[in-house]
């Protein structure tokens, strides 16, 4: 695994628990975790239960003992590191958003498809498909519960910026987060919108904001921060807003919102899709919770439905807990180390591949191209 | 009062209720129903207590003993009623939308300036402005609880169209209403969004949709709906749904959504506001309750609270109920003519005058032409 | 109408309305309102819209162009009213609780009883049996939608009386309430709770408790308050709340819980129904919307659904607004008046009868009972 | 450990994870599982990550390389086990109940007590005071947030048993279990109110019910269930629900409900608390959240707050994700792991004692007595 915050530490309990609750046919073993700073990264991978350090990725994927890259580093590093990896034989997985640039991402997909000729997968980490709740929608709306589409409306909203003196990380500079929260938030509804609705958006018109520009730089040595104002401060590089809305190539309409200013929301990931049959609606801070409304029961007793997604007829459910006990954000990384174990022994494409996260990356670009372009309708490339 | 179907009925209630609930400097008299048909007029008007019947408005706003004309038929007579009724010396409440196009808003707002002049009031029928907890709301933003404005978001969803065995009655028909959601729900939710923000649209980026582009026609004689196939069914011809984005004069960002495709949802009117020191959230389907956020609270301590808003220190309710005996839909019309008896015994302007009607209407028009523009966003005429 | 406090201005806003939105048989026609003082009669008499005034009730019933007599004063005076005005040969509405004693609610009964020999009728006010929700509720409940009971948990609170300094009104003295929350709000969790089920409480175990044993007096003359004390202070001498648990007659188990001093509940009436089927839930505070969770529905989606009462079919619906566009409190005096109307025109007995209002007389009286006895379980007479 | 089902599975995920999680002054080594079944023992050991495997819990209790004995057994063999284990110079976590009747628990916490002198601990497993939401009540409410406490109403309401098809296991008798919604159920509301309440109840009123008598045996061999009819159904010997009410040594009132038949209901854990100063609301289905009322708060603004109880300043929230990233069910054990070593390492008495499970012990014993003695209010032991 390279790099061992935020998300490492999540990706390290997912692969920690996954063999733990689920049937596997093979148990993840966490060999080595690899990090610049190898004091830091050794204090991690001890923490975390990494048998090994490396500090050059390089190193890490030139090695025979592992099977698997699991890529946790800010998005700047990600094509570099997944093509090597493959190059080198490995399975990869790889967190969102795929690369900072379609062209990256396009390099990667065309490594991930070479290398699955010769058997090695390569995963996007969209976590989120992989709640019980969202994985339920999907088999629903498979099902076709939900009829003909007409609308999907998805927001995705934090507020850790609300606060004007919230330092700059390196998440609000474009060099190397991309994009702001377009790419961190946005990537994500993004995909689970095209995931729950079965079809690709067909094109996007979309305002971007940045509501306070500079920031006082984070204490202690900065990462790569060059452009600082003597002053303290910062140029936050990133949008702190996105606001879109677009067509599916069916016809329905979709409405987006991703930022990191809404007061009071922390987690805000909700996403309704409204067909001609039914209705879904989902709320990641109540992650547990599917809410349905079937429109062909009788009009009298009609009515949106708090299913708890907890029963072992659930996804993932019945390794799980008994009804009503419910799981927490981490568990999509066990899922996600679940699934992609399986799909490894079985030999099937990951889901979602590579192809998949580049999809999303388009659809982003198409964003950041309206937005440029006074909000104009623009089409989805494919 | 002009027309008697469902506003007909809401607004009988506001008059009839006010004088009886609130000190009144003017009790309100129901004097004189008009319809065309002369029959049905005279079954409303015994049903709802006016005590005479015209089947002409003209004789109506000829009358003399008639103070107030209330215009609540459909709004392609709003402007000519309207006009006429000022020039008759008589003070006006119509119905939103104001009128079905930028001119005929124009027109009414400048007849209503002059009749200002000699003492005569013209409101526009905005009633969910009077929604305890959305004037509450609009208290406490003024009040500064928001801070700095970063977002709006509103929509505001029903479903009666999502069965497409639903008849194509007059609201289909732009002849008649102008326009479909846009005009029907998306001029509702423009102007709470401007009202409770306390500044205008600069300018918006929409998408609009029209899903069942025919339906079948309704049973009895139709209202002028001559485009009418063999077949029975006849076109569609005003929007099915809108979504459109937009930004504040201030660069706050918004976003919007008005649908009749919106399964299960029917009557959700929601808005939410997102400010540097706090957030407020409504949902007209529970509108007794008011949800804020206040972020200069401590943090292990913030949340989002449920004001129940039934308390004798919230606005219109000292009149009514003990705290938590709650209100319904039909309180805003007796609010609203609370509000406008009050304002012609004072001689202040009425709020929302007829120009809040037409800058609502221009919103509307700016919708319209990004919806025509491939979705450049397009300023808002001032 | 005797009496116009709180509960005549509600009753009033029934019958004045309920003739404008109902097809009734005979419609309402406010005769005269009574009160002691005259004044103020006629104050109230001028506002709500009782066209003339008495101030002795027994001069009210004596008047020929009466036909119904509604009774709206403290428990203390009903039984001695109700009876003179069925001697009378009026029918009568009566406010709940039916009376501040068995012995007076049996009279009365006796006097209902008598009167419905001569074609006179006499409800109880039990008015949240009308909330639509609820009486959707209890159509489902007669159509097996529950199955076997097995659970009913009822709660009525509410906080006015958190604030220790709150004065010492008439309802905090027993001779003129009989009792405390028992009665106020206890009242109405034992009529919902035997209505919905379908059955009789057989017996109830049950604490009681007054928390804050004197309280100030309130400004201005009092009424009837000799036990004060020199220090501005008196005696409260009801229950504050009481809690107790129940048996069906057929075995289900119930909890109850009334009180004034839960802090933030401002009327949280809430009833839940667990059968072997399905379940329903209802909260006061959204009265417009009934939980049902059906157990026949497939495991995998089932949950508890939000039906939001405001459909045509639902009880009452069709005669208000349309989907989504909710009711408030004083609906239930409307349909409450509705329903008495069409009773009388039909010659029926009136539900609730004062026969019903007996029986939950005799629940209270066993509560009462079993919290001077330690708690053992008491057989609720029949 | 001692057990390997459910609560196995639970304790395994807490001792695994908590080390990696948190910062412990020592790391847990999952050594030994025990079970009678030697082959489902070692299975379970592979699968949850124990070193090694042992058949008979006394050659456990032996062996010199274990420091601590967690017992998640059914509940009577806990004294037993526990005893033991205290004499081997062990500490011990047990599961709740603590025993299966009082006299047990008085044997574990006289042991408890002469091993807290050798500098042994034992702890009771109430992991739901662990749930961050629940801790985060307990610190507001000893910080004096609720004021003097009125009232403490708690359910615990699962649905399993709604179906009389449902086997017959384990903990349906009572030579096993105890009790059954009463001990299982029960014991976790009686030990949240007192613990939150933060003073113990004084007596309680109770009733209990077995709704369905007999049910089928399960499929295979049968655990020690030796009453079986020839039709293949066995008696029901405990409690299918329990309802009580009671008195806390404050004056506070309480009520308590605990079943397995509220359909529809499948983990809800609610429990309220009610002061002079404040609300506490806090339901285990949304386990994430903590609802607050302050009533010290202006009239107009207050209402119940939905804290997010993710945030760095809560409970054990420092060492999870960001704010907004909920946690589950078995974040509890880890919880409760943690605060066990840093007890350990420390010294210090654990919290909640055996002497607090013997203290709940007593509630249910005086529970079972007032329903067995016609609901009469029965102090609870000391």
């Amino acid at each position: 695994m390279v790099g061992y915050a935020f998300m490492g530490a999540a990706h390290s309990q997912g692969w920690r628990t996954a063999g733990r609750v689920f049937d596997l046919p093979r148990r993840p073993v966490l060999a080595v975790l690899c990090g610049r700073d190898g004091a830091a990264a050794r204090a991690a991978a001890e923490r975390h239960g990494w048998a090994a350090v490396e500090t050059d990725w390089r190193v890490l994927v030139a090695r025979d003992d592992i099977d698997l890259v699991d890529i946790c580093t800010p998005g700047d590093s990600h094509a570099e590191i997944a093509v090597a990896a493959l190059a080198a034989g490995k399975h990869v997985l790889c967190e969102k958003p795929l690369a900072n640039s379609v062209a990256e991402a396009e390099t990667m997909t065309r490594a991930a498809e070479a290398a699955y000729g010769r058997g090695q997968l390569a995963m996007t980490g969209f976590n989120y498909r992989r709640v019980p709740a969202v994985a339920l929608a999907r088999r629903m709306i498979a099902d076709g519960r939900l009829g003909t589409l007409r609308h999907v409306r998805a927001t995705y909203l934090q507020d850790w910026l609300a606060d004007p003196a919230f330092p700059l990380t390196w998440r609000l500079r474009r060099e190397h987060a991309g994009s702001g929260a377009l790419g961190d938030l946005g990537a994500h509804i993004v995909d689970l919108a095209q995931h729950l609705a079965g079809e690709p958006l067909a094109g996007v018109s979309a305002l971007t904001e940045t509501f306070v520009r500079r920031r006082p730089l984070p204490g202690g040595p900065s990462r790569g921060l060059a452009a600082v104002s003597a002053s303290g401060t910062g140029a936050v590089t990133v949008d702190d807003a996105a606001v879109f809305t677009g067509r599916f190539t069916s016809g329905a309409l979709a409405s987006f919102e991703a930022t990191r200013y809404a007061t009071g929301r922390k987690n805000a990931l909700r996403i309704e899709l409204n067909g001609e049959r039914g209705s879904l609606a989902f709320d990641l801070e109540r992650l547990n919770e599917l809410w349905f409304h079937d429109a062909t029961a009788p009009g009298a007793e009609a009515g949106f439905r708090r299913i708890l997604v907890t029963e072992p007829e659930h996804p993932y459910l019945d390794a799980w807990w008994p009804p009503g006990h419910g799981l927490g954000y981490e568990h999509t990384f066990v899922h996600q180390a679940r699934d992609l174990v399986h799909a490894i022994a079985a030999g099937t494409r990951p889901d979602p591949s590579f192809a998949d996260g580049l999809q999303v990356q388009r659809v982003l670009a198409a964003v950041e191209e309206s937005a440029e372009k006074n909000s104009v309708y623009t089409p989805v490339a494919s």
